[in-house]
């Protein structure tokens, strides 16, 4: 099957057994990523306290852990909760934000890949610095094209095992073995906060609906936002018609528009 | 008076006279809920420290406490917050997001319980677990119908002597004597995270403009949102052209507009 | 060169070099914010926690630090934040929402007016009641107008040697020595959540553009706001439709439209 027809099956499959993600994720992304899951067609819950974050590891689907406004209060929970979807068996997502920026992420971010994510989503300096090498990343912002961090990307999957996504005009995903490119979404993305940080989410929400395929979930998920990123762009006038049209855009996109519209290619 | 004509006249008097409402609710619904009281035209105040909740709460005409992202630096808040607006006489809503997931989560929300809120609004799931029945809720959706709820709603009204609400498609609000029903709102609404969350915030809005009516202020509270919620829906495609629609229309809408435009039943 | 000429100079440079800017604000404002930044042009990093908020202010062109939510876990944050900025030489700009309202928000702006912020932006009743007279603010909205607040302000920029900014439908501007006056805006405005606190962070990024010149720096970001708010007004029906077309209108504006747009006259 054809990645395209793969997306398509899973997003229909993702439509009609909405999976619960659980979504650790920053306090600037909660809102438009729980948007972004319900256009999706997902169930999204921010349960993030260490006093129960792994127990709800153990409910929902999938689990995703993103740390662009970590603070201690919040490790605790996200080492249980990424802990105890291990343990279920639950595919989880590790966002590593601006991990490079400071020796506190830089210190969360590692103890936070120790644990085997399934699946890793950054932009490209994130994936680069990850990877040990230099990259020119200010804040949260990348500094670097997709295409200087392929090498990263490879080498980090092989590494530990999981599949990585880098993000960006055009997407990266590798598993160490296999990896396809993802072309569309918009030149607006970049100028609305948090859609990389929902995208993670949707990454989550994809690998709950077929757990035993990260790499074609990823693929989905990102072919998803970019089928979407480019339909919302037709009548926005900026940035602020842009985030509203995006999740009219997600919400109306089906199986067979995913699979008709998506743009991947094998790399 | 008919509830129509009650809650018009409830709404001309918060235009008036703007109430203070303090709202200590999750992260996803912060910005929502206050860009929800602010179009209906209450002044929102999300303060929720332990070192102030109290205080404040003296000074605000309500209080509304959702436990959606809870964690124990928010809990001392929440309780502080509680037990002063119940010592000054000020209504306060609780509204107890998936309180059925976890321990935490239950335990917290049976300890904010036995403050005795004035309003209690939650989903079919909520309530119904809450009431100590079986609820089929994923995270923080629903998995019940309202009219499975009734009885629950009922049954925690008249032991804990509050108001009870349950919205959905169809609302049903008790006071444990009287009962009504609202219908309206969109099938869009769902698809919009933390809307369930601002109309706790709207109904202690509401509640703060008439503090000796909690049930015909619940009323009014759940009939706004029914009303613009089907207004919003005219021309929207989507969560997203819906989301600043809503907020639109519930800017628009004036007492006569809602007692006009109210579906109310007594039950 | 005249204010308005001054203000379309800034804005092009900030478009040219977006600076980087590390904004310590309230949930309710974190993702308006940052989106109002990246379609300024600018960059923004919420970064708060104590482990590495004072790092991060090393690498950020500016600070911003609002205590809109603030709780003992953040304050650390802030202070060290504010301390190293000042170290660093960057400016930074202190937004005390509310201060007034209750006595652990007096003492954390108390200690954070004593680092010696380089702007200071409020609402007129904020402004006064730190100046030490009586405001009559209700919770987080004003209850006075501008000009009400122009003595208390320039009293306060001569006693602590900085910018005071208090914003209105009129805004007031002044180092203690010059003072101007910016109008536009639209009366939609105060119906939009936490525009004020995305203002304080749009002023951070111009003071980044401008360091050594806090006065026209904070002068500009006033007249890019109220300019973007006139021509979002147009076309629409309500806060919901006004706030996405804001961001549009901030995007859409260069240092040529600013500069013919802005309504600055020396005070």
């Amino acid at each position: 099957m054809t990645y395209n027809a793969r997306s398509g099956q899973l997003l229909d499959a993702l439509r009609e057994q909405p999976p619960l993600v659980q979504c650790i994720t920053n306090y600037v992304a909660m809102n438009v990523a729980a948007n972004v899951l319900l256009a999706a067609g997902a169930s999204p819950a921010m349960v993030h306290a260490e006093e129960e974050a792994a127990e709800f590891a153990g409910i929902a689907g999938a689990l995703t852990v993103n740390i662009g406004t970590v603070s201690p209060g919040w490790t605790g929970g996200m080492l249980a909760a990424a802990r105890a979807a291990a343990r279920a068996g639950k595919p989880w997502v590790l966002d590593p934000v601006a991990h490079f920026a400071t020796a506190y992420r830089r210190g969360v971010a590692a103890d936070l890949l120790a644990l085997g994510p399934t699946i890793l989503r950054g932009n490209a300096s994130e994936i680069i610095a990850l990877a040990g090498g230099q990259s020119s990343g200010q804040g949260v912002d990348s500094g670097d094209p997709v295409e200087q961090a392929e090498a990263s990307a490879t080498a980090l999957a092989q590494r530990h095992q999981m599949v990585v996504a880098v993000t960006g005009a055009t997407d990266f995903v590798t598993d160490g073995a296999r990896a396809a490119r993802i072309s569309g979404g918009s030149r607006l993305m970049p100028q609305v906060t948090a859609l990389g940080c929902s995208l993670t989410c949707l990454v989550g929400a994809f690998a709950a609906v077929e757990p035993d395929a990260p790499f074609e979930a990823t693929v989905a998920a990102l072919a998803m936002f970019a089928v979407a990123g480019e339909r919302a762009t037709d009548g926005a006038s900026g940035p602020g018609s842009f985030g509203w049209r995006f999740l009219d855009a997600l919400a109306a996109l089906d199986g067979a528009g995913l699979a008709a519209g998506s743009k991947i290619e094998a790399a």
